[in-house]
């Protein structure tokens, strides 16, 4: 049993979403418009189709919060579903290409893919937003920030620099595209345009930064300690996410060790520092104290009102998987639950390394913890 | 408790290596010389330091097996160290930026790094070749074969193409940098000479191909059972691995939907398949039936003789960090170390969905599910 | 990642309950009237406090099952709470001995010992009845059936005999205090009553009896797969559980060998069977294919209309804790929670032992294993 | 993964046990010398046959200490068996009532019941004591002791009373039955003495004591943390062990409310304390911060002289399981088998609710949390 942990439930069409987080420690401050503000962030993103448009998803937290904290024991939260009509809807026997569809009907033994794709279905990240929201208000309290920015849409991508949390907040929410670079993002929106006229779906990339993570979180001892490994399976477990990297981790597998490696420097005022990230906060496994930096890589979306060729599972003849309306790109919004899986992670490393049931227990761990890293 | 579970321990000039491996069902065949074959293929690899030229890693089975078979009770296994002068070894005081040894050391609390850099060394990988080891012989009875090569190493960079495991294994392995392509292979090992005048490092890219995993494997039901993610972790929790794909996750990025997906196709002989595999092998986290395909990306080795700015964690002054000889790149044994986590991952995953506490069980088990696929 | 897992969540006064189970193949058929009748079974029992009288416990499903059978996604469910007055309820100063009350206040820094009470509270088991009232069902797909009874209550003590499912359900849960021995029964009645008088409580013991369990659950190869030491966790982890025994667990400690152990017969029709079933269907912690015979001790409950000292929290003067109303004694309630421990516990050994996604794959892997046990 | 593990392997004939321990934090001082006397103290005790009687076990440590530190690495140990013939000792079809041996054969789908009994034997327990050794080392630097002793034996029992760590650690190690009561002690060897002659085995029961642990280890907030859930499950995954209760836990279960709970009392000088001890220092499944008392019965052996009745599995004739020569009794030694068990799930929790990496920064959270615990 892991000190945190969650676990989500829902059809797409079903009554709602659930989700219950169980471990955090007791007295943290829980803000529901917070969460909201997640939830809506997760909808909003140039690219949608008009379904996202009308009501925000609203998260309705059934236990362990009281006068607005947490009481240390689970959290369990509930987000409603608008159409809950899973029980009508029709019979599914056409797998579409690129999702859950065939693979989930085969192994399941369903004859009905509906069976297969109301899990499947990317509302599922909804819950995950809402879990990421509490936890990022528990890393807030302790000093850390999630954040997150697109960086790649299709074919336009852009050079990531180094960009502080503070800057994305205020910055990348007022972008339809959330990408910090407004020559990019015009280019990206247009290129979005082109694709729903065409009928066709765009990915990209998205990257998370996460600022005040101690250093040391995570390990070199044993494989399944490394946290930067765990970051990865946790952006990887996102819908059509193929691919992630940890600071330049797919570029920086084509230079040299001696453009690479990020040097250490000393100071009185800030200790030990580098001038540079290209490790993304990570070094043996472990956060180095540099702001943490991890890219997801996701493909265009499955549904696409191109056809794509297909079989009926019934009667195995060919068939065209066409769809009437559907975003052009999730993207944007991929980012944001990003954020919430990796917010999850942290915070169990947070928990793991520091201990405590109560906030202000896990915060004077910390702080002894911080006094001795300066010391160091 | 998962189904299949492994330790590993060990400093890299202590004793030796211990693992144990704990899970696996009884009446495995387990032959040492396929063991010892691994081991090799991890120590072999142009851009080698000396030292790994004379002797080969010799695996010792200290339990689980009896008369060439696993008993279904833990396998533990060691691997001696050539040099167990870990208690006589000095202090080392000067972290080098790359490595585990500065974040490692606050985290701890050690004033030695070599506390931290002992087993921080990829020699830890060693054991995890030799669980690999087991748990390929234990694929192969379910005819689930796994195998790699190099794709790039610096700015060397081949095509992927669709390759099977029978011609990697005939290829691969004989070519000093476990590349298919002859050509680049032959530029990267220039490159790697050049490097190793200038005392710089490379890093690179590999593949690792797995035929005739069933469909099925893993879930989208739930974010923690998404295999691509697990099998993601594994392949990150290797030690300079920083970026990992499934399929064409990161070139995938940038198509379009109707570029990139697999369409599906079905004939009497075969089932359904594709024509393409863009995916990897895997929908919704699940595999499809087509081969699986995990490509990591690894940093340039972080020892290098090329100086690189840090600083002694005592007086706090500023040096270089340097070192006498070093391994110019890894790339083609990563390769194999990543072979022996996606084994591991894999073989997690077939006794997660087919149980089994015998070898005949589990073939058993998976017959049934062979010929429920065929009907489907 | 255990293969079925569930997480429940809820305080008395809040909302409502909720739970979410994750693992269950799909197909599995899933009868809402077994479900209630359950929760029914659970707050029934002579010597309950008026309050549980009014109205039974509904459970809604608000995931993982379409059509009366579960799609193998997680399911999650709530429980109404009646009275959901949390946030008005009063601040609690006085800790009551026996209960979570102290101890919990101090580890979660909780001044106010509501914020603890409210989810240690024995309301939570509701949940678990309806997590057990599935896996239950999931069992009886596989020829698994689980009921218990009362032994002990108080002073009063049967002499537990071997009895059946069949006839557990057709005698016990008829009686008031859910005991087989009517004499017995009309004597406990009788304490009970004179308790509630005498504002006193009462523990006892039940025995849970599982049918059907195929020999080779759990493992003697590791400490942690042993299975009658997870069963005894779980019925150990229920509210006032403080001892627990499998079949004669505690008598037998004071017998000689030659008196314990359960000979090993042989026929053609039944196969390996014992005339006795003292170790309670566990050897070498695997089940032999006996009946399963788990059994709890309860310690009296807790809150107490007799005073019993205390100190309240800010002042630290001494107080007396008491209670207007209360129940006199839960001991055939937690022999129905300890069943739906017992059938979460054996359904996760199934599914380890069997793997299978949906319940026809489940059938088909236990149905060979059944012919390979009679063929051994 | 859970912050503290370790898994065992080996066979009683093979070449040596090894054990992993996984997860303890750096410079908790490790004394060879300590562990050493813990191998003794199993296999010290009145009632064992003469193979234990010459030579101690050695406990070889592979890795995770240096310079008598743990690193924070995996500690990993072996143990060498002075027999290790396993590969030509003769196969056996015979198996013994009270055994592992049928239904391992069965699962495993052995038809050499050897391949059972080498992993099922109690030899395991070995590796267990020294794991045990190791984190009654950590334990000991957070002020907190563990201890045993015998209670009972056959049909002669002790009644239990409050006892010191260091009241039995003077007495009950010096006692060959580890029973403090000095004419129980007598009659239990007369006991052991006459089942010697008789060919007859004896179980008994054992108690473990905790002192020093603090309040709040282990939570109410969920099934799965309950601490002393957690401990009966450590303690029943010992062979032979088939009940456990904590504190008063089975006696406990026939008195009333107003008899059985432990008042609650204040006092500037010790804080929050009781006169008696009942609950065996846990409420709600939290330790209270009074000593920790928990109990195992345990069954008489299996292997006995006297003739037990079985079947040959090849020919499925009846066969009278005898053994040449046997231990009477082994419940001195489960005793402090329990220890080690104990002391690993305490460290576990204490690294749980503490974290920490060093045992600096451990023990610093500690201190922070003691003075909290003294302010409340």
């Amino acid at each position: 049993m892991s000190r945190l942990r969650f676990l989500t439930a829902g059809e797409s069409h079903g009554t709602c979403l659930v989700a219950i987080l169980e471990g955090l420690p007791a007295g943290v401050p829980i803000d529901a418009a917070s969460i909201e503000a997640e939830m809506k962030r997760r909808q909003f993103g140039y690219g949608r189709g008009p379904r996202m448009k009308f009501e925000a998803d609203r998260v309705e937290l059934l236990s362990g919060v009281r006068h607005g904290k947490t009481l240390g024991s689970p959290v369990a939260l509930s987000i409603a579903n608008k159409d809950a009509s899973i029980d009508r809807l029709p019979v599914v026997t056409q797998p579409r290409p690129g999702h859950a569809d065939l693979a989930g009907a085969i192994k399941y033994d369903h004859r009905d893919i509906r069976n297969v794709l109301e899990r499947a279905s990317a509302r599922e990240t909804a819950a995950r937003v809402a879990v990421g929201a509490i936890c990022k208000q528990a890393l807030s309290a302790l000093g850390i920030e999630v954040a997150s920015h697109v960086i790649a849409l299709g074919s336009i991508r852009t050079v990531p620099a180094r960009v502080t949390v503070t800057r994305l907040r205020a910055t990348a929410d007022r972008n339809p595209v959330r990408c910090l670079d407004a020559r990019a993002a015009k280019q990206m929106m247009r290129l979005i345009d082109r694709c729903a006229r065409e009928g066709d779906t765009l990915g990209g990339a998205f990257e998370v930064v996460v600022e005040g993570a101690p250093p040391g979180l995570g390990s070199h001892v044993h494989y399944d300690r490394r946290l930067d490994a765990l970051l990865g399976q946790a952006v990887l477990s996102i819908h059509a996410v193929k691919g992630v990297e940890v600071g330049e981790g797919v570029r920086g597998s084509s230079l040299r060790g001696s453009q690479l490696h990020d040097e250490i420097f000393y100071s009185k005022a800030k200790g030990f520092s580098r001038s540079s990230n290209r490790s993304g906060g990570f070094e043996g496994g472990m956060t180095t104290g540099e702001p943490v930096i991890v890219r997801g890589f996701m493909k265009p979306l499955s549904t696409l009102r191109k056809p794509l060729r297909s079989v009926e599972i019934h009667t195995k003849k060919p068939v065209v998987a066409t769809v009437e309306r559907s975003d052009v790109t999730t993207v944007p919004a991929a980012g944001v639950v990003a954020e919430a899986m990796v917010a999850f992670v942290l915070t169990q490393a947070m928990l793991e390394k520091f201990g405590g049931d109560s906030l202000r227990e896990l915060q004077r761990n910390l702080a002894g913890y911080r006094r001795q890293v300066q010391q160091f």
